[in-house]
């Protein structure tokens, strides 16, 4: 069930605008105008009215049914009293389009605190403030300023927000070139109503078939995950996240807040099942494409395309790349290809018919019968003659696989084509690039589906001597003894409080040895000289313990140096968006410089552990490169679903393991650093 | 001067359509379709003509003035002697549309061997085949045999397309997103007019203001790259590279060719001075920003923005990136914009205007006038009272800055706009990521253009011992020696005939010391354990030549290893389509694994060699990462440029440093591969 208060918000019977103006140059004027279309009761407020207005909120409540919605056009200093006049005349929610609240800083700060009252003291729902409003086309209600949303029609895709002006932009684009809208909203402030209120919402709002959500800063990732998370499982959720270069200072003065993590938040987002795109063009064309059908959950679904042009099915085979691959087709369907297309067209996948003929339907019926096909692309330039969209209904492959048509022409009948496949329900793009994203949504959205919904792994075993640490200081001998608690290889060592025991250690240990500096304040050893490599002798060792002392060592510890291998970075950290998250990189540039990093939220499960390496660029290096050996994920994925069980329950309040070392003879964490639970610092 | 004789093809004053035929389904009947709206002499030939059709070419040329064009809309097995036929009644050139040439292999081949002989004999220009026409909207000219063509209007970008589809999908979208097409050339399967051929054509073609050139293959790289840096220097080229990912099977059976190097054609098309995009939609945003005004050169230009929404600026400002900054403006600009602004708006860069009023003209003059703005973009969602294109016109800025409008709202008001730009000569276009992607095309080109243009450096001087390598082999200590002789910075070293002289080198030189196996054919020492490294003693010595030994040396290099450093790698190779290149990355998996390499075409020059860094992903690394020393450039170049004059000059085949290090002394080349000329063994 959706949560049933933000109906009076989102689907009211009722009306009032507070703040009506005749002044065409008055937010008042114009959302009037916009609400004209709405079938339902519409009051308008103002203290000095002209006719057909009522002269306060009191009054218009009182002049029939109670109205649902009260949609403020007063400025920022009126608000909350207007709001708290609302919520008395038994209004059940308000919509504050104004800014001059907390991100203006000042005097706005207090007008936000005072609406902030109003909401705790009253429990009215409250939309914005700074905010273009909202629509649902389905319902002829537009609640926004802006004078062309009434052209908006009904369609199946949900906009959720960060911002109203996006709001605006997705919606008028999915009218013009997607599957339409079927309710949009603008958060602005969110000062009470937030996007995971509006995604539970979405759940059971029945003209709602896929949303797309767009997010500039997150005020509780956990409970964005969690409205994410419960959503997708009944429709596709589409993520915009801003932020992938440092926009921040703009950023503030929009929005009051410091932005998120772009790459956090992106894989947050993303773990929660929601479907990753990079622009407005992109989140258009994957909503659209999924607001049909969702294909079958698989871990590697193959698309098939079928292309009249080879050069744009050329575009669209690469834009697709290989993470949505186009597996060749079967046998028997490339025999029945054979029979149904011209000899000399490319018929394994992308199956390039020319200009469609007669046979086309019966082209489009066997492509999607083939069981390597999960996706279905259909591309085409328009040609009066052919009406592809007919064409693929009358493939009648209702029972399974979705399909998404492209085409290019000109505007008129591309627009035409785009109409006729909306009223079918056939998903219709223009452009090689759109279609492909369209298709990479679908499989994208069929991988996460993929993913086995196993409980997520926590409560580690942590030995009782933990608990002392805190006061002594996690130093690396302390952090690889916890590291053995949990489970994860480490080298042979010997923590030595002198030189002599040093001597002792060299004796017990197999040459080459690491020989390091111990001390819990000194984060990173080897800026400081703390770390000497390749200990052999007795000569060797006494040279590294003088370096060590000359470096401030009064403790050392002795270890065995591992083999060569490929070099690894995982940890455990709060994040102060998301909590406890994990993180694994390939060692050195790819994650220092080139920002090449998979992150999830700890707790986790095994699966989805295992699962991350997939968001690797350079996760070939993890499967055996030149030659190397392939590092084992099983073991890998266990230590990252150890630590960030640490991590969630408390235990610690971030672990990084840098370098974790993946040999022929297994994985072996190199060096451990770990910050107690509640400790301040941090090691970057 | 553009080459006279593309003057018949490309600007006909007469036509024949050969095979025209009455019947709709024929590619005969579609072509004469678009062909009723050319103004000049149509003439059809059909072997068995209905009225008004000619029975022969020669009989069609005779009745009155000699077309220009014939247009074969005849099978592969007829066209050669109809083109013949054509260069016989003195026509100038033909348009063949039909497949079954050399794509389709077979007999096929033969049909396009006799066509090559035609052209050979008769010095007649072909286009095609296998393309779906040209058209050129200002004078009225399809020949295409899609029926939507007619509807191009005139306008100032054209498309130059190794696809007769994608000639058509980059139009139709230039048409109704964009600044509209002025010539549309499919290139097809380009037996006789290529690429290269109409891009000179364009250098004085009067209506194109802007290129978009679509590339699937490059049958000669020098001659694109030339043709490219002449149009380049009076239009901006926009290049679409196809092959980002393996698609070569089916490109293959699309054009009968392997498809060229992604990477190095894009490399090579920029180093031309293309601005390189990443799919139609792109395409065309560049193109449209590029095609009124070009912004000065520059090699850090500073894009200004203007916003009447903060989300959608937010967006912009995101896609946007490092790479096209947007400068705080300075105090007079932020000054002035206070008094023309409310006080609440974000001012710096961007300026978010909030709802544009009467100062909107000033704002975009004040902003446009600051000496940091090199590219102005000016975004607003529409609204009736606001005409934006009028506002910027009033502004009145024609004297310099270039300027993109980007819009959003209901798709009839877009278009409007659109119109309304284009007759005024300002570009709009919609969505704030194809706004960021049009103002990304001026800073791109502003920057091509500020690469001051040097003469490429050749002839290094050569010691004339290497002439005689070739039959002894390049091993490393020979690799070395040239590398001194070129200048660049190797270790002290010795080569070691036998374990006396290793002896004697290590006493010689500061250890640690490398030993080496010295053996031509073998290219992968450590693979084969031929490297040893970190010798200090006598002992590590003998253990040294022990292990060499044992992998079969007979000789020995000897040499002291470098202090700690950044790898890099650095090469010259004569690639198989654009001749000797050079190549610059960052060692290990930045370059192995996730291909980061910086490709120029050689001989080139020092400046354009300095540039190289800028293109990699990890060129953090490169000025000093984390406290390390920044990689001196003009060193980095010099080698670069060395390299790349040894190939260019025919000295060697190949030869690549991997790694050369960057140590806080200095640049040093730790390893050295070299292939002689002619030699067909490829490293990698």
């Amino acid at each position: 069930m959706p949560p049933r208060d933000l109906v009076p918000l989102l689907a009211p019977r009722g009306v009032v605008v507070v703040g009506a103006s005749g002044n065409p140059e008055k937010l008042g004027y114009a959302m009037a105008s916009s609400l004209k279309t709405f079938p339902g009761d519409v009051r308008l407020v103002n203290s000095r009215p002209t006719a057909g207005m009522h002269s306060s909120i009191a009054e218009a409540a009182a002049a029939g049914g109670v109205p649902d919605l009260a949609i403020m056009c007063v400025p920022a200093t009126h608000t909350a009293s207007a709001v708290r006049e609302s919520a008395e005349a038994g209004i059940g929610a308000a919509l504050v389009c104004a800014g001059g609240f907390a991100e203006a800083g000042g005097v706005g700060v207090d007008y936000a605190r005072d609406l902030d009252t109003v909401v705790a003291e009253t429990g009215i729902r409250l939309l914005g403030p700074n905010t273009s409003g909202f629509f649902v086309p389905d319902a002829a209600l537009f609640a926004s300023f802006v004078p062309g949303v009434r052209r908006l029609g009904a369609g199946s895709v949900a906009v959720v927000a960060a911002s109203g002006g996006i709001n605006h932009v997705l919606s008028f684009r999915l009218e013009s070139d997607g599957a339409g809208v079927s309710l949009g909203v603008g958060i602005g402030a969110g000062q009470d109503v937030s996007a995971p209120d509006v995604l539970q919402y979405l759940i059971d709002h029945e003209p709602t078939r896929a949303v797309i959500l767009h997010v500039e800063t997150v005020p509780d990732g956990r409970a964005l995950m969690t409205a994410v998370a419960e959503l997708a499982v009944v429709k596709p959720v589409v993520a915009l996240v801003v932020g992938r270069n440092d926009v921040s200072e703009f950023a503030r003065s929009h929005t009051g807040a410091l932005a998120t993590s772009w790459r956090t938040t992106r894989a947050a987002l993303r773990q929660a099942g929601a479907v990753l795109v990079g622009d407005e063009a992109q989140a258009v064309a994957a909503a659209t494409a999924l607001s049909a059908r969702r294909a079958r959950a698989s871990a590697r679904p193959g698309v098939a395309l079928i292309t009249a042009q080879a050069g744009p099915g050329l575009l669209i085979a690469d834009a697709l790349g290989d993470a949505n691959h186009l597996p060749a087709l079967g046998r028997d369907t490339q025999g029945a290809l054979a029979d149904l297309l011209p000899p000399l067209t490319f018929q394994a996948n992308p199956v390039d018919t020319g200009r469609p003929s007669e046979t086309f339907p019966a082209v489009v019926r066997t492509v999607a019968a083939d069981p390597v096909t999960d996706v279905l692309g259909v591309y085409a330039i328009t040609e009066p003659v052919v009406d592809i969209v007919t064409d693929v209904l009358a493939a009648d492959i209702s029972d399974g696989i979705p399909v998404v048509i492209g085409v290019d022409g000109p505007a008129s009948e591309v627009s035409d084509i785009r109409r006729s496949g909306r009223e079918s329900g056939v998903p219709v793009l223009s452009g090689p690039n759109q279609l492909a994203h369209g298709l990479a949504a679908l499989t994208d959205d069929a991988r996460a589906r993929a993913v086995r919904p196993e409980a997520a792994i926590s409560s580690p075993v942590v030995p009782p001597w933990v608990a002392s640490v805190a006061d002594e200081g996690w130093d690396e001998a302390r952090g690889k003894d916890l590291l053995d608690a949990l489970g994860v290889p480490t080298p042979p060592r010997y923590r030595c409080a002198d030189r002599d025991e040093a001597r002792r250690a060299w004796r017990e240990l197999d040459a080459p040895l690491a020989v390091k500096l111990l001390d819990a304040s000194v984060l990173h050893k080897t800026e400081v000289g703390g770390v000497v490599l390749g200990v052999r002798t007795t000569d060797d060792l006494e040279r590294a313990l003088d370096v060590l002392e000359a470096a401030g060592a009064s403790e050392f510890l002795v270890e065995s140096m591992a083999g060569p291998g490929v070099d690894l970075v995982v940890g455990a950290r709060n994040d102060d968006v998301f909590g406890p998250i994990v993180a694994v990189g390939v060692g050195g540039i790819a994650t220092e410089v080139l920002g090449d990093v998979a992150i999830r939220t700890a707790p986790l499960a095994h699966t989805v552990a295992v699962a991350m390496t997939e968001d690797l660029v350079a996760r070939e290096l993890l499967l055996g490169h030149r030659g190397g050996a392939a590092v084992d994920l099983d073991v890998l994925a266990d230590i990252v679903v150890r630590l960030g069980a640490l991590v969630a329950d408390g235990v610690v309040d971030e672990i990084e393991i840098n370098p974790l070392r993946s040999t022929p003879s297994g994985i072996v964490a190199l060096d451990a650093i770990v910050l107690p639970a509640h400790k301040e610092v941090r090691t970057s």
